[in-house]
């Protein structure tokens, strides 16, 4: 049986601070757990209540990576979910570090995608697992993002975090300066830009840059990259970002 | 200034059982509610706090439609808030009432988009905002989907809830025959569909069923209707609702 100060340190999780300090976040359910047993993540250790008893398949995946299985009461594991129907089995995950832009190291030719100061966990989820859908698994984080290991982004995601090849964090001008040396189509979808009917990409690999929700992209990534643009003919201001995403990705992997 | 009693109703139309028994909901923030003005919603009263003084705006828009402006307490404004950083300033408007699908009423040739068990606010606002971006003013529930005016939806919804031009609620039953009886091109997005991109409409109008998060579309829809499928390459098993209603919308919007 788990100890109350390990069920206090899990219920402390949900805390941004408590995370990042301990480069450690939870994850929730069956689903989620066996993507992760699947895709080699980190899992210090699996946690679980007998409010159900079909967790076959984690105990059997559990016991060949040598994972440990700790039985706790249905109460704590009420303590420690941040669901409201909880399935009362949860695993222990390291943060996977964000890797820095290195100009001297080539990379390979694959879609990027930059997550510039998007701040909805719930939309930032739902792009990765857009990306995801797509064969996307390269993203850049600027440092104004929201948390990616928040819980309702990793909820949202449905185990895309565990699907990506490369998480980069740096800052813009780092950003630009790779982009630019590697020679990317710098896109951003914008009320302003192309229809994106017309847009045909000229270059051998792109980058789309994806901003906040109410402040759009940062300006100095403005005046590098190409703004296309999603005809509307109604009466919406504008479209969620994670939308904007899903039709940019969806026409340019066709391409 | 704004009765004790007044100030605990508005906090409880938190509660779905609250909004639906008395056909009200609260909206939140400048923008929604001018958004709520301009498009003539049934708007009873506003409420506001001193907290910010930049309401200049809906003041003169509400003097001209007469409608009651109340102040009450920041601490009043708290309470009755769905959000963290609220603005203080709310309005109580009326549900729209659901029409029920009339076979003997000729409808207009638009798009109909159906909402088939969605079970998250957030994507059914989302839903919602990007119908208006693309101009599809006419939806149909089922009588499963999620409450429409949830605060969580109204949020997602960024005013599109204002732009709806028919929101009807009925069976699955009801709905079938009607698509039938007006031959709509009845479609989904289905995993195992035909590729979106070999897909060329026939008749005049579409349908488009969206079906719940882990369940789908019901199956008597199945047996109607032509699925669609977006081509992903990636390691995930599905996309978000609302991002496959996104690009699918769009993709028809074009044709």
């Amino acid at each position: 049986m788990i100890s109350k100060k390990d069920i206090k340190y899990l219920a402390s999780l949900k805390q941004k601070k408590i995370r990042t300090l301990n480069k450690e976040f939870l994850i929730e359910g069956q689903k989620l757990i066996l993507d992760a047993l699947k895709n080699k993540q980190s899992i210090q250790k699996i946690i679980y209540s007998k409010k159900n008893d079909d967790f076959e398949k984690i105990r059997i995946q559990s016991k060949e990576s040598n994972i440990d299985m700790q039985l706790c009461s249905e109460r704590d594991a009420q303590k420690i979910s941040d669901t409201k129907n909880s399935q009362q089995i949860f695993a222990l995950l390291n943060y996977n570090q964000f890797k820095s832009l290195d100009i001297k190291k080539k990379v390979s030719e694959k879609p990027l995608i930059i997550i510039d100061g998007i701040s909805d966990p719930g939309n930032m989820g739902t792009i990765l697992r857009t990306c995801s859908w797509f064969g996307c698994y390269n993203i850049i984080l600027t440092n104004n993002s929201v948390e990616l290991y928040n819980p309702k982004t990793v909820r949202a995601g449905m185990g895309a975090h565990f699907h990506m090849e490369n998480i980069y964090k740096d800052s813009i001008e780092n950003i630009i300066e790779f982009l630019t040396y590697y020679d990317y189509e710098i896109l951003t979808a914008d009320l302003n830009g192309k229809d994106i009917e017309k847009f045909i990409p000229q270059k051998k690999c792109w980058a789309l840059i994806l901003g906040n929700e109410s402040k759009g992209i940062s300006s100095n990534f403005k005046s590098v990259s190409q703004q296309i643009h999603i005809p509307g003919k109604g009466k919406m201001e504008s479209l969620n970002v994670a939308e904007a995403a899903s039709i940019v990705i969806h026409y340019l992997s066709k391409k």
